[in-house]
Order: C-alpha cells, then structure tokens, then sequence
C-alpha cells in the first residue's frame, strides 16, 4: 500500500510506498549500483516498461516498439498510484491518505551512451516540449494540485539506471517545500504588487557578480542565498507563471540557453552527477502573477549531513560569487 | 568570510562558509574519503586541534597532552566564528548576517578503532554527559538561541574523519526547520495544553506497532511519517523539554538505554552509516511545556534524490511498522 502520511507536529507530508519495499539487506551498494548491461530503457526493451504514455517516433512505427526519440512511460515501481480515491482520514494525532499521483518517466534517447547535455539540439529541444506535453494533458486531471519535473543524473544524485532519462510527479497535495516558496513569493507580490522572482532577475542583471549566463530571453543565476556549492537557477527574463504556457519558439530557445548551462557545469566540475527540477505554478493557480517557473540546476558535490537535513540549515562551502565567477571561467 | 544570509523567498538562513572553501577540483571522492594513516583526533595528536574546552582525563595530566577519554575542541575549520557582532545587514531584497556561532567536536575516545556505540557503558556515559555539560555552558551566552548536537557517522552520512565524534553547533538563530517544530508543538499545546510528544508516547505505547524498545524511562519509537528507511527517534518517557536539564542518574538510563538503540541498528542493519541529531528547546524558552527534547537516529540506506530536496516531501520505502518489526528481530 502506498500512502501520504502527516507528521503531526510539523505538517509535512511523507510518502510511503511499501511497493517498492525492500529488505534490509537490499539497501546495499550492490542495489544501488547503476545496472550494467541489461537496460530496460535501450531501442528494443520496450516491453520491459510499462506501454508508453507519449512517444516522438519515426511515423510508421508502432507504439512500444523501436523507432522511436523520445518514450514517457509510468514508473514500473511508482511512488504513487493512478487509480482511486484519497480517501483522507484523521484517527487521533494521525491523517494519512491513499497515494493517489502519477509518476512518470521521460526516457529521453534511445542511445544508452548519450548523456542530456550532449543531445544535440533538435533532440534536447523534444526532451524540452515533451515536459510541457506531459504538464498541458496532467493538468486536465482534477485530481492533480502540482506536478514536479526532476532529473537526477548519476548515482550520488541518487539515479538507478544509468540510461538519460527524467522523472514527472504529480500531487493531489501541495508539498511543504513548495507551498512554502509559493507563499513566500506571494506575501511579496502583495506587498509590493511585483512578482519577486522579476524583482531578483532585474537586482541580478544590475549586480553582475551573480548572473553566470544571460540571453534575450533567459538568465541563469547563482542565488543569493545558494544552499549547495554551484547552485545554479534558471528563469525566463520575461514573467511567466505556468512552463506548459511557453510559447514553442520560447521551448527552443530554452533548449539552446539549457543546454549550454549543463555543458557549461560539465565543462567547469567535469562532467558531475546533479539534479535539476522544474519549479511551475499550481494548475489551478490559473493566473499567478506572482509566481515565476524555474529549473534548480544542482551539482551533487557535497554529501548532505546531519546538521543540514535536522535543521533545514544548509552550510555552504562555495559562495554564490566564488561558483558565478569559476563557472564564467574568470577564476 | 562566513556569513547568514537569508533567501528573500522562502525565508530560509543559509550558513556560506568560505573559509572552508575548496576549489571546484577539490570536490572529489579523493578530498571526500575517511583519511586514514594519520589522525588529528587520536591521543598524541592533541598539537593537531585547537586547544580543548572540555577534556575528562587523567587527574595527573595536563590539557592538550595525552591521558584523555574525551576532548571538546573548536572545530579547526568551522562553519561559524565565536568572535564579533551579528551586523544583521538589509540591502533590497537580500539579507545577511556575520556567521557568529560556536562550532565543536566531541571526540568521544582516544581509541581510533571504536566505535560509539562499541564503547563500554560507562564511557558512553561520559560522552552523554559531555553532551549536558557543553549546552549548558553555550546557554549562559546569551547570543545563543540554540544548540544543535550531531553525529555524522560513516562517510555516506557526512563524517570526513573516521574516528569517533560528534559535533555541536550554537547558533544567534533558530533554524526553519526547527522553528517549525517549535511552531508545531506549540500550536498543539495551546489547543490540547499537552505536550504533542507527549501524546505521541502515549499514542505509541498503546498501539505498540511503531514501539520499537522502551524501559522505565525513555522510549525508542519509529515515527508515525518517517521520512527515512528505519528513522528512529528516542525521547524521555517524562516531559521534559531542556536536555541539559536531566539529571545524572537519568543521563546513566539515557546511556544505557541509547547505547542498546545504536548496538541494535547495527545488528539489524549490518553497521550503517548513520546521523543522530538532539532536538532541545531554545535556551531562552525557560519553562517549554510545549517541547520535549528527543534525539532522531537515521541509518543513512538511501540517498535523497532531486524530488525530495526539491519538494521536503520523502519518499519512503519502508514504513515505520516494517522497520519496527525488523528491528525487533520479529520479521
């Protein structure tokens, strides 16, 4: 059974997906360990994923078979489940409701060796509207509050299979972490009737000294407040609250600005495992003008100890200065 | 320069800490590993730390020298300085602060091959007292809030030494994450005028799936919302919201009763790597009926992913009434 649980003391909602229980003696490094040989994800194993939700193929081939660029499948070991009620339910101190989402995988190439920064353009431009594609047809769904686009790249950014892919999930709930962010930036917009992301972009551009990458319509951004060394935001200079609005022309250039961002970070750390997620407004949420979509780009340099995940007190060793001007090449 | 700064949107404190800085090449697993061969925290090496603060030793040897069962020192690169004022600066929408705090280690034994949870009682009894005696000493500095005191063990979990210790850090300002348990406890004692942890224990003790050990005073229980595989937390059966208020008989209970929880991860587990954090109340909170000070003891067996750093929203594999039923040695 899968299930959101409440923690009754802090609020924060915790998922657990005894499906994808395992034992013990499972969480080894062996378990972990990115799986040689065998991929479910190569041209020719589409039978090992559950069948495709949304594929980019050659036109005369057919669904779950090779041919194809791009494949969404559901996770064969999902978090949450599609089916059913939330079913909320309070006894004493506790809450906890069915795990009703969708999780999603975006498998971004058929070509095992290729990582998503080295895609040449055109192919990261599908990964790119493929995003949007899965947002647009969740966001129909009257269950679905949110939905979250991550990737993590390597096993220390906590990836199973080697083979490029992203992942989608989508909530019935709003998480702590976000909803605290949405009010955050919402507590600002009514104060100062400005949207606060824009109000950072322009303190940004006037400062330089953490603005690693800018063009006509994107910059990327070491935030002031960075959690993690090289920690990386990337926005659209124009306001745009909802990604599944952009514009297809604005999903190429993205693509172009994006990719050059990961071969930027692969070129100054070498090539190191990160993650990245997509933060967009809540569907319902249907003309947030003070909320501003945006990818958190983070190296996994640095383990996440004790201190940090007690407190939600990051120590960084690496200022948002020091990384912008290492990324620039200028240090 | 190590300073506080705030992000203007979630209004989350980061610690940047640049003394520690390492050049992007310095990331690597190679900085990363345990050292071993020579050892800074082993008796000889005392010249290797700052000087100590609070040392148990032999009556006819002096500070700094051999002859130790335990040492306090300064951390040698802290993430925080003693000396100076907090000089909370605003400028626009950013916010900072001078990084004052006290950051030291515990290191728990001269002897490099054992482990905590391997030392005889009565030396895990001094380490516990050390625990007591250092908080209470921060308390009566009064640009302290709060102490946080901490284990990272094993290089999965964050230790970059191998030989046992622990941490502390005192800090001009009370984290997010653990004002929100405040906030939480509290919210929970004005509506019930109970302690919610109490409650918990109560809940718990009735239930008895999640109880996963409990003697006449203290309770090992594994929570409700886990976040984690096999996420344990161990409280006083008796209210009691000050850690450097128990007295030393209880403090021996504690030893005992603590000592058995690590012997037991370990034998369920197979020795995981592991972080421990002590929660207690702010040390101006002078009568807190609303808080109850606990340790959370987590095995580090799953790496956190993008969703959860992005999100604060864990996916857990094990529900806390497996992890119960394994620990226990019942499954």
């Amino acid at each position: 059974m899968t299930e959101f649980r409440r923690d009754p003391i802090i609020g924060r909602w915790v998922i657990i997906a005894e499906e994808r229980g395992k034992r013990p003696s499972d969480f080894t490094d062996e378990e972990y360990s990115v799986q040689r040989g065998f991929c479910p994800f190569c041209q020719g194993n589409e039978g090992w994923t559950p069948p495709e939700i949304l594929a980019v193929r050659a036109s005369k081939t057919g669904a779950n078979r090779p041919g194809w660029q791009l494949r969404v499948v559901p996770n064969k070991y999902p978090a949450l489940v599609t089916q059913g009620d939330l079913d909320r339910r309070e006894f004493g101190l506790y809450e906890k409701m069915s795990g009703i989402g969708a999780h999603e995988v975006i498998i971004e190439t058929p070509d095992h060796t290729v990582s998503l920064a080295d895609l040449p353009l055109d192919h990261f431009c599908i990964v790119i509207e493929s995003f949007k594609a899965r947002l647009l047809a969740l966001s129909k769904d009257a269950r679905f509050e949110l939905a979250i686009i991550f990737k993590n790249h390597g096993r220390p950014a906590g990836a199973s299979l080697e083979h490029s892919h992203s992942q989608l999930i989508a909530l019935p709930i709003i998480p702590k972490r976000v909803s605290e962010e949405l009010q955050g930036a919402l507590n600002y917009f009514l104060a100062k009737n400005q949207c606060i992301y824009c109000e950072i972009i322009r303190t940004e551009l006037e400062r330089c000294e953490r603005v690693i990458d800018v063009s006509e319509h994107f910059i990327l951004l070491a935030p002031y407040a960075s959690r993690f060394p090289f920690e990386m935001w990337l926005l659209p200079r124009e306001h745009s609250s909802h990604f599944e609005r952009t514009s297809p022309d604005m999903l190429n250039h993205l693509a172009d600005f994006m990719k050059k961002a990961l071969l930027r970070m692969n070129q100054a750390l070498a090539s190191p495992p990160y993650n990245f997620l997509l933060h967009t407004s809540p569907f319902s949420d249907k003309s947030a003008r003070y909320y501003h979509w945006h990818f958190e780009i983070i190296p996994k340099l640095s383990r996440i100890a004790g201190f940090e995940w007690g407190t939600g007190f990051y120590i960084n060793p690496t200022s948002p200065e020091q990384a912008t001007r290492f990324l620039k090449g200028s240090e």
